[in-house]
């Protein structure tokens, strides 16, 4: 499914920029299914994401907002300035030998993974998604506090937040851009890092080559790619993707409502806690009192995964499913550090097909999903977390 | 209401421990609803609770196992030790004197808040409690990182926990004790203390004179009264109040089944996104058409909140209350350390009565309530932040 043309994120864009030059692209595995092709944006089969802890580069969901750039990274600078003491610029090379090197293992999700389902109860714009606009990483950089200390920032300030600027032309407004607050950016557990590779390569031009954000905990939005200019301002980045996308409202709220409801709402930052059961597939067909695995992703917004519930008759009775891949072991003396997804498994003896196959996750702070995705409805379908129902077919 | 003989927390507990001696525990504020005299349990009327951002301390809810302990502050001590370089003791005077005194407003809130609403769908063993096992102070003390680092400890190993043991005689073992990871106790936006004084007065002998831990968005149990002990511990403690209760099961966990589950269970520690409305009352009666003010608590596990929605049929369609009071401005730097409730009020022009109102909070990370209790019932009654209901009558 292509995005309207006019008509992206649900914002009207004007005619002469909607035809941006995507032959510069890059071409793409052919597993991917693709949800948008002009501006790609394309998410992982549920089935090829629970194989792997470690998603391969190839085959983790692309979301983009206009033709990828094309970046030489001998070239390559980036600017740190706004309200610093000292603003300056810096290649690639110098990034490299400015502090230690650090790995970190974490999820990205975008907010509107699992929008579709919001799409059944009543319309909503931005790129269709299933459950596949997630994936996890290890992700390599440096601390983005590293570089920021160097720029003599006022650390006591709670109102400054630290804007990232991507080369990417959207096709909307002219950068791709995003905040985050400075005490994450600070926070020596917070984790946020500038990376140059993924999985232990260089980055891909779909994942942000030569230089990316990554905001362990936070939806996929903060995680800029193709950085530009790191930027730290007063308040929250006045970008149009801050101010005027990823955002909650009330499922009465429709698009001739909410012009005067951006500015009142509080930009999504940190991640719900979140699952999905990628086997089986919605509709899929499973004998009758066959053996079965079930299995699926669980994360939360860093929040350890304590109980993954797993239902199979609607949500009326529950097991508890195995956990059986979580982060590894440095990052987890830290309980809110838990940055990658939990992905889980439900053996069942007897599969008792026809049924509807249901979970919901709960992570240390207690907090689990929400029953309906009519109850959490909104018009632009991010943050679905409701508990996530399969259909399987008997045979 | 009073506990059963025999039965505490859904413990049995040995004849000779039952009859443990009360005469010596302070009077108490008229005000307070008991919900268990012995030992004493009383919580806060909701038309109280949202009269007062700082809730005063004779009306702040009061959760005891035993008797309460009658301690000598000039003569007191509490010990640190376990697996430290340097074990010590430390008098009151010697606390005050040891580091910088900082002052945390922090709402404490016990896991058994509104168990009733769990007990009304199907029994559950514990204190019954409506809507008022909750409470905002400021908590006055030393920060417990400061004390720890006198003591030499192994600050790398992520399986320490910090142990507190208090003065207290339960009912069914010697003493009151649980623990936090050492993480939560040394991160300094932790904000845990070892706090003398509440509200700016010395510890009332209820709320646990001469010391008590305060930490902030974890349940009320780890905020552990009359400290005689810190033990630095490898895992959890042992305790039964960490090991044998203030646990999560599912809701077709009963007590025949739940034996072998307590080891395989997390317990609770940081606080679920909650709600609740404390204007009016349940079955309440409120002339139809009649201007009303809505009003009710919000919290997370520091996590800000964002937005209250609040329903008067039910919970078909929503509006956004208005947040009226959050925490203080030096901790709001940091979106996850937000520890006080948030109070807030929806103006009713023309009430509906008669209707069923309700409530939902959001916080910074986009958790919301589950819908319906009986989705999260569970054998202790613990952590219930369903959507709060209020049947209203008319007139």
């Amino acid at each position: 499914m292509d995005v309207l043309h006019g008509l992206v994120n649900g914002m009207k864009v004007s005619d002469e920029k909607v035809h941006c030059d995507y032959a510069g692209d890059p071409t793409r595995s052919s597993e991917l299914i693709i949800n948008s092709k002009k501006p790609f944006n394309a998410e992982t089969p549920g089935g090829i994401l629970v194989k792997h802890f470690v998603t391969p580069v190839d085959l983790f969901y692309v979301r983009n907002h206009g033709p990828v750039p094309e970046i030489d990274p001998k070239t390559y600078e980036f600017s740190v300035s706004g309200l610093v003491g000292q603003p300056f610029k810096m290649s690639l090379a110098e990034l490299q030998d400015s502090a230690n090197h650090v790995t970190i293992s974490a999820t990205l999700m975008c907010a509107g993974n699992r929008r579709n389902e919001l799409k059944d109860i009543k319309p909503v714009k931005g790129v269709g998604w299933e459950i596949g606009a997630i994936g996890n990483a290890e992700w390599t950089g440096v601390p983005l506090r590293d570089v920021l200390e160097k720029a003599k920032i006022d650390l006591n300030n709670p109102r400054l937040h630290v804007e990232f600027v991507g080369e990417e032309d959207c096709e909307e407004i002219t950068k791709y851009g995003s905040s985050i607050p400075l005490s994450k950016a600070m926070d020596p557990k917070g984790d946020v890092i500038l990376a140059w590779a993924m999985n232990g390569k260089p980055l891909s031009r779909d994942h942000g080559h030569p230089l990316r954000a990554v905001v362990p905990g936070f939806i996929g939005a903060r995680s800029v790619k193709w950085i530009k200019e790191i930027n730290i301002i007063d308040g929250e980045s006045q970008n149009r993707f801050q101010q005027k996308d990823y955002k909650l409202f009330l499922p009465s709220v429709d698009w001739d409502k909410v012009d005067e409801l951006w500015d009142k709402s509080v930009p999504i930052s940190w991640l719900a806690v979140q699952s999905a059961i990628c086997q089986p597939q919605n509709n899929e067909v499973i004998p009758k009192d066959q053996p079965y695995s079930i299995k699926g992703y669980a994360l939360s917004n860093g929040s350890r995964i304590v109980r993954v519930d797993v239902s199979l008759n609607s949500g009326k009775d529950w097991q508890v499913a195995d956990i059986v891949h979580q982060d590894k072991q440095e990052q987890k003396g830290w309980e809110n550090r838990y940055w990658s997804w939990s992905l889980w498994t439900l053996n069942v003896d007897k599969f008792p097909s026809p049924c509807t196959v249901v979970c919901r996750a709960w992570d240390i702070c207690s907090n689990t999903q929400p029953e309906n995705a009519a109850s959490i409805w909104n018009l632009r379908g991010v943050m679905n977390n409701a508990w996530h129902r399969v259909n399987v077919k008997g045979a």
